[in-house]
């Protein structure tokens, strides 16, 4: 077998535009097509971009050193690339700014945490005493008790959204999932993965769930459980659902103890409880599980997230076992044992009013940039709840790719982050302000209305504008 | 919410047996209860055993710096216990030798491979270009072209399996799964999670797939298409399937077209190919998918692991794509950035060459061990194309832990990775040997029979020497 493979050259710089699809079609904006139009998603595709080939070493390797220097010179100038990028970076929900300096020590240790974090495994290099605290933190902050929850922590919101499904079925194998149709698609994933029945739910135009078609909906199926999917902060606009309108509507249509909610809390889940006036997740009501993710608002180097359920929900499936066939309730089997201690790290550091400062902090940004777009022609929209800003979007992708927005259709979005300064927002804001000029010929030509998007109270083409 | 909770005090040192069930019961071997005997699995705990709890932080924390200097013993004594516990590993099939010093400079950037590996995302801080890379050395290893194959680095070996049997179920939606009795409970898992019909098929004494059994078992359900895991190397006795009696059989049984095999290589998929004799995993022969781990012969410091399936079997995914809602067929939306460039940076350094070399080394000191215990009266076993070595469980649960031995029912396992050197094994082999004597003393109470576990030829018990 040849491995030997010509490395293709590494650029001096890593520029987007050299990395991007060499058949020419536009990049993919987050959600779908990259001209914001409904392009088709395209699936099933083996386009090599630029890559760093493995490289079979040379005899002589070792004698001459070359190896050693080609392979620190392309992480050197990854490095780079990764400082340039973090900066301008303003599209996902991620915190970029932590430091962990102080864990770094612990890089050289193959930690994993197998299976259950309640069950000892024999495999003595993991991090379950500082998992197990981290979870605990997490149950106390959803308000169930020590010995009433289960959970772990996952690989990321996902993971947490196909656990607390998957809890959903068990309990209710002949359950019909209901969605809003603004949940984030690892849901509808689920339902497929799972062979779950799934009926999508309207939403407002603030991006929440409708409950009135959610009762017209139940109210036509009121044959089977209903498994429900409640977003705290969805995707695109960072809508909170009413968990409590749900849980009524729930009710009022005869499903009393016929229902079990997963609350996807993958970014809001860990800001709600620190805003004041916000609707509170938590288990003293008829709620199934909660997740949330470990890399957006806390912030880590790799993506995790907390998945919190009832210990009775758990016994369902443990009465399965034998099926099962495993002592594990988790998804997946192996587990990262680093994202706990990460986690541990910031809990500790920050603790509660630490969490609830960064909060506030978000929520004002958020705040600065939504006015600030506004009084610069803009439409924007933010939900009250939210630290996520949505507005027209820009017409050029480079522009798009440049700060790293996500697009879906004619709307873009900012996530307010800890670490999304006011510099930052003003640097933003002054460069698209900028070239928002050019595209728009300095207003001559009509900017599009988004009124079906954000509403016409905060849509301001020449149409709604007053 | 008070979040004070007082912090539990912690112990000098990380004594397994401070951290073992309050209730007293043993502390559960790998694959079930941990007394070695049919011990039912208990799911479904909650058990608190040493945890280090979130405290939260003082207002004047910053000024007496009181909570740095704590979280720092806590950090400092916690990586000498996994010094200590990394030093006497056995059990675990994971290579704990690697040096990543070179990548430290990276825990810094929260890298995100979001999604599909070769569909651009417009989150800037990812790796694509390093995870495909090590995507294309895995194919052309496993034999599909670069342009016939789709894959991606997932968080584990139970992901590949989870994604691996789903490509299987969309591509014969009411196909039958077929897994040997062996196989890891993840497949098992899925089973259940996707709602297909499985069938356990029977296992040879060496752990093999037994094919009489499959072929009878396939006759009996010729109406429906059959979905079959191929073991490259079970969880406990290390034995291969041998993948072309499995095709055989299918093809001998009428299922020439209606098959999709599996390849769960977690293990073994890496060292096989470096095996002169070992019966060859290729996209050659009519496989589907083929899921290896990172973690365990390259070594990484979280569980990682690589998915390489045929492209269009992918497009049997993406034609379902409007009710799939995403431009994503991996399991998991969010994926850890920093497993790609560990993996990268490590079949670089070693390439082919050095693979082989470890491997070899690995067989080498597997037969080593097999010798030595079966020449000190310790009945073993060790399949030709296998590192595992498996034997009498011994008999005291501290051992046990100790050397962190993976057990299920009378028999436990040592993997030999490259980081377990012959000292490292002398050194486990005294104390086993003196310990034994003790259990035993000196031979007046006979040890166990373990013959239906690795064969007569295998057992050294007194019905079985010779």
């Amino acid at each position: 077998m040849d491995l030997r493979e010509k490395v293709e050259p590494l650029p001096e710089e890593f520029d987007p535009k050299e990395i991007s699809d060499p058949a020419g079609s536009a990049p993919n904006g987050v959600f779908e097509g990259g001209d914001g139009k409904n392009r088709e998603i395209v699936l099933g595709r083996n386009v090599h971009k630029m890559c760093f080939a493995i490289n079979e070493p040379e005899a002589d390797d070792e004698i001459t050193g070359e190896r050693e220097a080609y392979m620190a010179s392309v992480l050197a100038r990854y490095r780079k690339s990764l400082v340039e990028r973090t900066k301008h970076h303003l599209g996902y929900p991620y915190n970029l700014d932590f430091d962990y300096g102080a864990l770094s020590q612990l890089q050289h240790f193959s930690i994993n945490n197998l299976g259950d974090p309640f069950i000892e495994s024999n495999y003595g290099v993991h991090s379950r005493q500082f998992e197990v605290g981290v979870l605990d933190w997490f149950a106390r902050l959803w308000e169930l008790g020590r010995n009433e929850y289960w959970g772990y922590i996952t690989n990321c919101g996902t993971e947490g959204n196909l656990h607390g499904l998957l809890v959903g079925r068990e309990v209710f194998p002949d359950g019909i999932l209901y969605a809003s149709r603004e949940s984030h698609y690892s849901i509808f994933k689920a339902a497929r993965m799972y062979r779950m029945e799934c009926i999508k739910v309207d939403t407002l135009v603030s991006g929440e769930i409708d409950c009135k078609d959610f009762r017209n909906k139940l109210v036509q199926n009121k044959g089977k459980p209903a498994i429900v999917n409640v977003n705290i902060g969805t995707t695109v606009k960072g809508a909170v659902d009413d968990l409590d309108m749900v849980i009524q509507t729930l009710e009022e249509s005869g499903f009393r103890d016929r229902f079990y909610i997963h609350c996807d809390g993958a970014l809001f889940g860990l800001m709600m409880p620190f805003v004041k006036r916000a609707p509170k997740v938590s288990f003293k009501k008829p709620i199934g599980s909660v997740s949330v993710s470990g890399h957006k608002f806390v912030g880590c180097p790799m993506p995790c997230g907390v998945q919190i359920t009832r210990l009775e929900h758990i016994k369902v499936l443990a009465s399965n076992v034998e099926y099962l066939a495993s002592r594990d309730a988790t998804i997946m089997g192996s587990r990262n044992g680093h994202a706990p201690i990460f986690l541990w790290y910031t809990l500790n550091r920050k603790g509660y009013r630490g969490f609830q400062k960064e909060v506030q902090k978000c929520l004002r940004n958020a705040h600065y940039l939504k006015d600030r777009l506004k009084a610069a022609g803009v439409g924007a929209m933010l939900n009250e709840l939210s630290s996520t800003v949505v507005f027209e979007r820009p017409k050029d992708e480079d522009f798009v790719r440049r700060w790293q927005l996500a697009c879906e259709g004619n709307i873009a979005h900012v996530v307010v982050m800890p670490n999304v300064t006011i510099e930052k927002l003003d640097a933003f804001l002054n460069e698209l302000t900028q070239k928002r000029s050019s595209w728009y010929e300095g207003g001559k030509i009509p900017s599009p209305c988004i009124a079906a998007d954000i509403g016409d109270e905060n849509c301001l083409c020449s149409l709604h504008q007053k």
